[in-house]
């Protein structure tokens, strides 16, 4: 640590991204990657012409990019801000909006950037337990003052709430800003986008790092009351005016117009998710069925820790959390169904089950 | 401006980008912009497979990208930071090591990005004059208590300190913060990295979007020490952990290594812009003579916002700042030879000199 580092940075502790050794070739399925890859039309749109185009600045607002992602959802682009990728734009918000020692809550189990960002930029925060089905209760978000923010459906555990059970937490308080994280909304549950027109105190997070496959090309957007879009604009304004790469605004507008592609995939990923987990179930593992790209399950006959392990002794990567709550479950992303075909032949042959059919 | 958005930031006056008129075809010389493509490096690094490599989340901390500009100076991938852009770069550093309330200072006229950042982050900022040349007093920097920041070159100005001079600023008081933007430093003066070695108070911002030629692929980087950077980074994985995407890494970590064509590029600017200073002052123009990709000078005969906006309808693009000790001045970015002699021949049409060789 430098002399100059500010006192307040010193205890903090920087988000941990998924593992990602390089010891081998790994089926990595443990941080909610893609194994389909970007629409057709991203590549078109690497043109030469394109690349080349990186020698001008863009234009900072945006404007192709927010519009293509407001026509998914008939909103003018003054409703749409864009970032790279959702955890910026998160942070985008939580800095216009929320100030050290301002009041926030979130889950004890959920996206740990929330609790990341908190703890390093002094939020007051609380975090409220899981049921003990690993759901979240919707009254604590509703009896309190403080700001809230949720991932629906919530990470790792893959559950989501309905709409009008969010509706009850935005509308109990409208002096109360409610944050919510919809990075996985598109393989099953409803979005609170609708909300937007009649709730001004509610930001909605989205991104194109799951449903549409590109994670590495660093594309979040949040939906919210034109006054909020303006606000978190006037901010990034004043921290990085021109957030976003030519290349990501070509390859982010042509994916947000494929609406058709992304449906084919997550149709895939939906199949593909309820199957395994039959199969899963089939092994006598305890499965939350989840509205997600990734199964979250406690195994049966062997730890959680040691399945991850020999997992990854057999080349595959998944996510294990060791900590209180979470440390009996184990939690995969869904491939392609010939990977997750190999997932489940190597977990049966690790927990000693036949593969005969 | 909503009901949420923080008190500090009402009255902050986001950065303000040069125009980017869509009326017609302009050519755009007022934001020091590349005429010449990025190395063809870049395209190469461009291939399906890259493109297609958005599926997955990427190394969050960028070893490849910040070992190959690490190689420019010999210098371990340690030393290295590497942001979307130098502004974010910025506002990573002044967001680790500049508190609100803290003193600090930069010059009356330069990137206005600083002052931006520290009326919206509160810092105390006192900025000193230029002297009557324009050029930077090093005394005021030598004698103060406050952190520095200091664009080497200074823009929209060009002149540039001597690394002599930087080290007499940094030297004077170790626990003082010198942050050095070297935007331009690859146009002609001496770059201040060799301090780095030696000054643990000092922080040099550098980008690709200048002399590699790539604005629109926002790639910047921090020099400093191994600890400074380390604090960044903390900063960064608190913020946004994976600020950059795939594709910029690919094109960055090839236009970093490819420093021929930079030679090559950097040599044809200075060529240029010797040549179209030498000919302002034929028309009796008052040059300032730079060390970067722009030229700076005062008008005869016509004002400096006429000039500006007799271009515009010729469809040329300049900077012209309407503001106090500014607004005599044009700034023009060096484009392709052609190109400025269209900008010259215009000149000289708009202020009625014979374009007769």
């Amino acid at each position: 640590m430098s002399y100059f580092l500010l006192d307040e940075f010193k205890n903090s502790t920087p988000y941990q991204p998924g593992e990602m050794p390089n010891d081998r070739d790994y089926l990595k399925l443990n941080a909610n990657e893609s194994s389909y890859p970007p629409s057709p039309k991203v590549l078109d749109a690497m043109t030469v012409a394109e690349v080349n185009s990186v020698t001008h600045y863009c234009d900072p607002h945006y404007v192709s990019l927010r519009k293509a992602i407001g026509s998914i959802y008939d909103l003018s682009y003054k409703n749409i801000f864009v970032g790279n990728g959702a955890d910026e734009v998160l942070s985008f918000a939580m800095m216009s909006f929320f100030r050290r020692g301002m009041k926030v809550c979130f889950p004890d189990i959920t996206y740990d950037f929330y609790r990341t960002y908190a703890v390093t930029y002094g939020l007051d925060y609380k975090q409220f337990p899981l049921k003990d089905d690993y759901s979240i209760d919707v009254n604590d978000y509703i009896n309190t003052d403080r700001d809230v923010i949720l991932a629906n459906p919530n990470n790792p555990t893959g559950q989501a709430l309905s709409v009008s059970d969010i509706e009850k937490i935005v509308s109990a308080n409208p002096y109360r800003m409610v944050l919510i994280d919809e990075a996985y909304v598109d393989y099953g549950n409803e979005s609170c986008v609708p909300l937007i027109s009649r709730y001004s105190n509610l930001i909605i997070v989205q991104t194109f790092s799951k449903s549409r496959n590109m994670p590495g090309a660093r594309i979040g957007f949040a939906i919210a009351s034109s006054d909020i879009i303006k606000d978190m604009e006037r901010v990034k304004f004043s921290f990085n005016p021109f957030n976003l790469s030519t290349l990501a605004i070509a390859g982010g507008t042509a994916a947000a117009l494929d609406e058709e592609y992304m449906s084919l995939c997550v149709g895939k990923i939906k199949y593909t998710r309820e199957w395994f987990e039959d199969e899963l179930e089939k092994l006598g593992f305890n499965v939350y069925r989840t509205e997600t790209n990734f199964v979250f399950f406690q195994p049966k006959g062997i730890s959680a820790a040691d399945l991850t392990a020999q997992l990854k002794a057999n080349g595959i990567l998944v996510r294990y959390y060791d900590e209180k709550r979470l440390d009996t479950f184990v939690r995969i992303t869904i491939g392609t169904e010939a990977e997750m075909e190999r997932v489940l032949v190597t977990i049966r042959k690790i927990i000693g089950v036949s593969n005969a059919a």
